[in-house]
């Protein structure tokens, strides 16, 4: 039984881009407080996170102006939505291989 | 949405990690070669990975002589099954979430 991890994206790897990532495929685009009280995380954890995906384009920042607000808000990009999927699905194969034993 | 990601366990965020895992869940016990067929892995790597993960006490570590050649073997411990079972079962909850879009 060939366990193939290589589908698997490094930068995917921690939990909180898992998260990052997860909640930007079932939403348009999310602002900074909003990934807090989703993910439940702490503002420098998540910042860095944001910024390493965002190097590697697999997500984008928009900064406009909310009234007199400023808003920096994230989406996925098509590069990070195709990548996450692949990811996603690798996991999901390897689920199944566990758990039809 | 809240996506829970604090059922996932850090020591299974790297890839390599939880192919070890997966491929424990599904064989008794694996030596050291098996691993790195089945994951397709250097020795390095893979055996950086099963430290770490004897440490957490998730694996545990047989050496025997099978006739007259030393033999290491690794086998998932009641508490590294569990561990993962868990993580797995985030996993594919977060996966759920993303696939109802």
């Amino acid at each position: 039984m060939k366990t193939s991890i290589h589908g698997l994206h490094k930068v995917f790897e921690s939990r909180i881009r898992l998260g990052i990532m997860s909640a930007l495929m079932v939403n348009q685009k999310l602002d900074f407080n909003e990934f807090k009280h989703l993910l439940e995380l702490t503002d420098g954890n998540l910042a860095s996170h944001l910024t390493a995906l965002e190097k590697h384009r697999f997500i984008q920042v928009k900064k406009q102006f909310v009234g007199k607000k400023p808003n920096t808000s994230y989406s996925a990009t098509d590069l990070g939505r195709q990548k996450f999927t692949q990811h996603l699905n690798t996991l999901e194969a390897l689920i199944k291989k566990v758990s039809q034993k």
